[in-house]
């Protein structure tokens, strides 16, 4: 067997954390009514209403392009829009499945630290009731975001305002969200519900688990489509119990925030030691990702020890993502190597 | 905690197999490539060699619909058209997804059996060339079928042979494959890559897996556009070791082809035992599933002790599926049940 | 320059009727605003209230498919499904553009006489709410039909009620609707806004315009999305006037009902003259069009003469359709050559 | 009847051309194959071959939008992307059809001309093979631009040559290809088919038809699917030969370029009298459009006279297009207004 390691190229290079794998074998008796009519599936709706609120559902799927998907479009139907910044993960890294599956259009738009406004917002919110242009319905923003940046709820709410007084629903890509929570040090609701998200994308997989994410419906409107659109997506799990163990393992009693706390905890120490190494970070870290620059001879020295992506070829920006595995040890043994290769 | 419990509903109704929740806690340690370049799905491409020869390729997605949808887009361009049964699980069961996502049409041919052969294939090969006709590209079987039956390699071969002479390819539903190559007593080979079939989709969930399919291409020109198709539908797992790990626990050892000899006697002895008590079952039960006959107040006495389906709502015959964990006791306890509705 | 001929292959091989190819001329007048606001467009959106009352609203667009595909789209979101005939244009005839385009599942249910009755339509009627089928949305039936029939004013209301009471909305594909109306002696409104029909494809092209269809809506509430559905489906016309001055000479003075008079009563004649001859028509002719069943032979023989579609390939059924330009003559002629090869 | 009036707001307020109406009278005699099969469609064939050389193929179709989209989804399968400008036509104008009809994801590119270069191309063209990124197929570039700007032959022989260095197509919307022939002074071929275009969408609404395009194909393997996508993409006429006629009226005798010569005239005039006026045209004016900046309240007395549009609510500046009816007059009273407001 091949040894274990550890890198720095993504929170989905983890394994499970052994909670949830612990939770993952406990549902594993007797039979089971397949496509989420299970008890544990059962487990998982009340845990949402009281994650949520009163008026959550949370539907589980498999990956977080196929939640993303799904959400969007109970949001806009078949002819309508996506504004999103072009870095959004449903932008850049979904293969384009929004406009296949979906046949939606993204308004993608530039922003320096993967953070949308009000302002950058509308500058996609024109030519209303034209019919030759794609109607914006869902502005998505993504907590926390693929630059490793973090919204405030007042800057969640502010958005929300805007989106509501411009017909424009709100969703958010919480791939990270547990990150998020942890960062901010509020709870879920805070910056979802009560901050005017109107759906959302829960991350499992990057915080822990195997293969979970989910729909939370927070507009009780826009469940009604879900189910169906679940299926006709292809994210419908038969054996549903096993995807919302491992939800209810991360967020029943907070391993999912603590997980983030450990991986935002270790980004931390990276990006100080980082920093006073003297290495250009262009954006405060937040979260769990660091975002420095080096040189492309640098990068490929680290790269020989390292596994981790480079974010932008033409600025030689890089991505440093810490997972609710990574350690100390880990953590100063990339530093201790990038000491090195800058002194080269 | 409730109690546990077995039925007749579903074989994805079971739990997961011992051995292949062994093999997902196996692969849980530190970090690896995420998206498929992983050590475990190296150790997959290698087994789907050697079970289904040199040219065939692997890729592991998460459920049927998933496997059948990627697959028929790869053999079909946007304006064609598949030929299945109409009871077929992509026609039926899919929730219209083939359709939806894929915009395929499909051509569903009534069948008795379940079961296709080239000349009721012929029915729906006509105006080729017309552009008016949403043109046939694939044929669809599934093995072993929505009602339980069986091809034979020579069937499979002979439809095949159809096919190919007639400009269209080959796809088999495999949701129960495992089911067939036990029925058959021959490895997977013999009845899909010898027997002319192009693409294939291999079922691991039904037989024992907590979540686990796979599009294995056999027709090597068919793979270049599996791992783009796989990506937009949304059916690429980022920590797929754990995918990976399930379908080599199930097929490199044999435990899929055990648990589908096991499925499909406890099918037959139950098959027996109603054709004893004098129950109509119009088809031959060949694999893990009977369908009897029986009348609505029969069924609904029968439904407060056991998990099943109607199937024909018309004709009164219900689905009794069997899987790999239904024991002699369960069988016998349904007999039983049957034996004293029917006396009332 | 070619001889002028006609022939029986379809009421679209016919040309311009002069009294729409002068309207058209007459609106090529200085600058009008493109996409239908223009002040032609404005007189059809009168004539379309007149026509068919005061909730009526009309959009033309190019030709029947995109009537078709955009009126189902404003009735069944993306995960829905259509009822209608399996030789319905929409199912038959148009490439697969509803999967396609739309992504809409359509249950197609065999009909001898093309059309559809409550009772068959409630064989697609079930497992409403379950996500795996394709929910049925809106039943579509065709006026005159596929095969030349017709539906009176109560066997459309008796659907409608059908639909309403099992919450479905009715669509009428009105490719041949002057035929109908023709054919019924009543006005356009009494068997479409007065019967129950919800949103209407109404046929310029084959009734003597150049290219001209509209989607009518009549119940007010599916209007909104049209303008939308209608951009993004390719079927807005820039220079609009020309193709709603088409439409306004057709239906403002009666033409368009005048010609189907003529039409169908040139294929009442052709009937009578076949089944004088012995002719096997198993259908009754009601409309412009006669489906004999002639042998391959007799075919191949009258194919030398006259254009004309075999319409079944197993029976050896024909298509025989008169347009608004076939004469007495032409049917005359064709007769002749009938009574000829009979005799051969 | 209301007065006849000529503004500037599009060419496609215009109306037809008299030779392109007196062709179309033309062709109504007798019946002709429906969809595509008559002889004037085949007279279409062959100049197409004259026009862009022998392995050149037309494909009539309704409008621009549907030129486009068939285009490119002959370039481009399921799964990819299209770069073109920001401002192209099917990235602002077509209702996002693109994305909802062919699932195409559209990669634009801000531009201050409104023209593409390599260099510009190049920065689309990274992480090819990577399947989290839509893979760019095909490159589309407008002929004259949205902008009123031109591609000199060398200009897209450049483009033609990167795009084949990299696997991608070159297609050309050409819905003012007639004004870049009259500027050019070169025929069609030398700019197209010569300059390794692959695929053109051919215009002929705004240049004085009635309602007729047509994608014209230029390497030869593109041609196979186009039939199958005009008739799924709602785009198959079926009385056709009165769409080819008006092209043949345009392209056979040199009137689409002598109406292009006489319009790209009229917005010199104009582009020289608003300059001599002081007024700010940031662009050349190069074809049959001038986008010159005025204030706000400059454009609102103006829109009092004459309509045009708005192009850029941020920066004021308006798009005056010029048609094939423009006179001298209109230009002259434009401009005289125009002095009028700035004197204000």
């Amino acid at each position: 067997m091949t040894k274990v390691w550890r890198g720095f190229a993504s929170d989905n290079y983890a394994g499970v954390h052994p909670d949830v794998m612990a939770a993952i074998v406990a549902v594993n008796a007797g039979h089971q009514v397949a496509y989420g009519a299970d008890e544990t599936t059962a487990r998982l709706d009340a845990l949402a209403v009281s994650m949520f609120g009163a008026g959550a559902s949370v539907f589980p799927v498999f990956n977080g392009t196929g939640a993303n998907v799904v959400a969007l479009q109970a949001c806009a139907n078949r002819w309508r829009a996506v504004i999103c910044v072009s870095g959004a993960h449903i932008n850049a890294d979904e293969g384009g499945a929004p406009e296949k599956m979906a046949g939606l259009k993204l308004y993608g738009i530039e922003s320096q630290d993967g953070k949308l406004t009000p302002e950058l917002i509308a500058t996609q919110v024109y030519d209303i009731g034209f019919v030759h242009r794609a109607q914006p319905a869902v502005v998505s923003i993504t907590q926390t975001t693929e630059l490793g940046t973090l919204y405030s709820p007042a800057e969640v709410r502010a958005i929300a305002e805007y989106c509501h007084a411009n017909n424009l629903l709100l969703h958010m890509d919480g791939a990270r969200l547990s990150n998020a929570a942890a960062a901010l040090g509020v709870d879920f609701k805070a910056f979802t519900t009560d901050a005017g998200v109107d759906i959302l994308s829960l991350g499992g997989t990057k915080i822990g688990a195997m293969g979970a994410e989910a729909i939370v419906v927070l507009s009780p409107a826009l469940a009604e489509a879900i189910p169906f659109l679940r299926k006709t997506s292809m994210q419908l799990a038969s054996k549903m119990r096993f995807v919302s163990a491992q939800l209810i393992a991360l967020f029943e009693g907070g391993l999912a925030v603590r997980n983030g706390v450990h991986a935002n905890a270790m980004a931390a120490r990276l990006d100080a030691g980082l920093r006073t190494l003297g290495v250009n970070i262009p954006n405060v870290t937040q979260a769990n990702a660091v975002f420095p620059i080096f040189t492309a001879s640098q990068t490929e020295s680290l790269m020989k020890q390292f596994k981790f992506y480079v974010w932008n070829h033409m600025t030689g920006q890089v991505r440093l993502m810490c997972s609710w595995d990574t350690t100390e040890g880990d953590v100063d043994a990339l530093l201790t190597a990038v000491q090195k290769v800058l002194a080269e």
